[in-house]
């Protein structure tokens, strides 16, 4: 497998995955084209305009991209296709819809057969095991929670550490991720925004330039250097 | 109907229930004992031991309180109360447990016919039309995503306003909402911490000490007066 799962896309004040940009160079190697889900998108901007951002970044480091929304048969374009994109949004929206047009296991089996695989925030947690750790608020109810399972664990994207001065009774990131735990015997890997998880061949890793913190049931949650395998 | 549905059980720095306290006591008037639904509680606390938290501040309004997890029948339970109160936790696990145990609509029919309830955070979301507008995660697939209905939206509770400090790429809770609103037509009141829903016989209204933010499909968000009719 070849595989990068974001915590983001885009890093505060930065460009469009520009932070990305050597690991993408490494990750798409020998590849002119890529397709690109907008699925998570659920407004704002149009499928189109999503997949026109992310042209305008790929095309400096000379690949093309298409939008998976712009094909009739979307299973064969999977399929056919050389390496993948998946952008953020909302998770719940796009892992509805790739599980009601039959995409989700076509991807994943096109992943596991070695096909190069970005994943950036909702496209990170469809790497995971299910969305049951993701952020995003359920605006649309999928048949299942359950992802590709490309590692052997859950991600939490844009981990956020508690904020000592907030005056509010809303549950912290941590909490939310702990009673998971309590329904769930799973790892969940908290990646801050900075971060990814790399997998090459089955050698998985986080890299970034922040430390991750590690959710384990009946464990005090700890923190892990970039570089440590997973 | 008579109901109250409130953002929060508890103040920031605050006691358990006791910024309610008068408005309990209109609620619950002529009542003697309530039936507590814990099963959003996720961990941490046993349902025995959040029953007994309920328990010492009802005792102060001189109610009783009997946890709904005792009883081995709880339709009959449901149905055999004089009035209910639903805690906060995570609103996925209570919308879960709901459903399978056939009690959401039973609750439900109850509460149409004039038995008072109080929910708190999870417990009002189950208020509203559907739990997408919550803010927990999805740490289990529940059946179903419709909920009791007792009033013609949904809430978001905790409504939390954007902080321009955050350095992060996360969504905010206005950009949640307006993407449920994508996805969905049905307003949604976002209930800050101190604020509460009331419904007597048909007219709702919001209460407590905040502005309240509404959101509808195709409007710019706006802030309604506590006292203000919904």
């Amino acid at each position: 497998m070849n595989i990068i799962l974001a915590s983001t896309s885009t890093l505060f004040g930065g460009e469009y995955l520009e932070y990305l940009r050597e690991e993408l160079i490494k990750l798409y190697e020998g590849i002119d084209e890529v397709i690109f889900i907008p699925f998570a998108r659920p407004g704002g901007i149009s499928f189109d305009d999503y997949t026109a951002k992310v042209q305008s970044f790929f095309e400096t480091i000379n690949i093309k991209v298409k939008g998976l929304h712009e094909f009739e048969d979307k299973i064969e374009a999977l399929n056919n296709a050389k390496a993948y994109f998946t952008g953020g949004g909302n998770t719940f929206l796009l892992v509805k819809t790739l599980h009601e047009e039959n995409l989700m296991s076509v991807l994943k089996q096109n992943i596991e057969n070695g096909k190069p695989y970005l994943g950036c925030s909702a496209g990170s947690n469809i790497g995971g095991q299910n969305m049951k750790t993701t952020n995003d608020m359920p605006i649309v109810y999928p048949p299942s929670f359950n992802c590709m399972g490309l590692i052997p664990f859950n991600i939490n994207p844009h981990y956020l550490d508690p904020n000592p001065e907030l005056k509010h009774n809303g549950e912290t990131r941590e909490t939310r991720i702990k009673e998971f735990l309590t329904q769930n015997d799973l790892k969940v890997v908290g990646l801050r925004e900075g971060s990814w998880i790399r997998k090459v061949g089955d050698k998985i890793t986080v890299e970034g330039s922040e430390l991750t913190r590690v959710f384990e049931k009946d464990k005090e949650p700890y923190e892990i250097e970039p570089g440590t395998e997973l």
